[in-house]
């Protein structure tokens, strides 16, 4: 029998650098000869790629609604987990996830204001119990984060999504929320200081890898 | 204090005539003075209408999952709820709604074999108790239903949606679904045999609507 994968995710807010840390998380594991399959959220299949098109839209003709904002994101999950997270970790690959319910969490509960316990409904609804092995939470002040978001708009000449486009009194209750998910759940989460140079960054992430591929092993 | 409207809700499988029907309902009420506000599911709005053209493509690219079909239902009718519906029956419009929840009941519940529970669940996650004042169930022989999607396919030289699509015992199903949900709440229904000639169809529609105002006003 094949010995399940594990589930690790990457969360942080706009400009914490996930995507530069996404992928040294995938190289490190896959050089431990682990099969790794890396994926996003919202998005990660086609239907839910669709489904994510509605939700980061930056200039949507009509305002979206915070519970149908909700449900669009755990209507995405349902169609990842069935058609590639679940299947994924049953053949024993490691699924590498930028971004999960924890950013629901931060962004629908704490910068939208829904209620937490309405987001847990449907966490149970459509997860059944599952969650990530580990979530390495990147954190870093607000007014860092915000320039490194700015200067990567910059270079890369992209419009801001429906999300980047929020002020700063929502950035700043999405990272509070993530900080108490991760106070709620300090053995899964790994508080990781992203404002720190690249390289001790990347030291700090391949310990709590390391220690947990041992762990598991 | 303006009196809220009511919500009157036209239900039933493929080919029972509800389009017919439903632009029938919408004259006469409007011929008793009343604002009437025709609308329908999935859709009703801009970003509804988007989450219906995910949920009725023809050719997806990637098989939906049914709890992301049943979420996708679900999001589109909060927003259709805190966009149109609500703010029309507040205002004292009477809203008239081609398909509704009994719908879901009905397709991902009785078609899809999702269970009633779980529809229950979202219904009442997203509604908070608001249900139709009043739903004209049109029901008539599958066989009959068939014959008159065909035609109408044939007509309109339109392709088959997703759930058009669906085998005869998914028709089956949705159709005893229906009847069931019918049976648990007469006082809501008014179940309508639509395999008659369109005459009488409607004037067993205009006397349901004629006692219900009657009633109401």
């Amino acid at each position: 029998m094949t010995k399940r994968g594990r589930f690790i995710t990457l969360e942080g807010g706009e400009g914490v650098g996930k995507s530069t840390n996404m992928q040294f998380v995938v190289a490190w594991l896959e050089a431990q000869g682990l099969e790794v399959v890396a994926t996003r959220e919202p998005g990660g299949t086609p239907q839910a790629e669709a489904i994510r098109r509605l939700l980061l839209d930056p200039a949507p003709e009509e305002k979206l609604h915070t519970d149908a904002e909700l449900l669009l994101m755990f209507a995405a999950r349902a169609q990842h987990l069935a058609e590639k997270i679940l299947p994924a970790l049953e053949r024993g690959a490691w699924v590498v996830c930028d971004r999960f319910t924890d950013a629901t969490y931060a962004y629908q509960g704490g910068g939208r204001g829904i209620p937490m316990e309405r987001i847990a409904a449907l966490e149970d609804f459509v997860q059944k119990g599952l969650t990530p092995d580990l979530t390495l939470l990147l954190d870093m002040p607000q007014e860092a984060a915000k320039q490194r978001l700015e200067s990567r708009l910059r270079d890369q000449h992209s419009q801001r999504d429906r999300f980047e486009q929020e002020q700063a009194d929502f950035f700043h209750a999405v990272r509070n929320a993530y900080l108490a998910r991760a106070e709620q759940a300090p053995e899964r989460f790994a508080l990781i200081d992203a404002h720190q140079p690249l390289t001790s960054v990347q030291a700090t992430i391949r310990n709590a890898l390391a220690e947990r591929v041992a762990l598991w092993h």
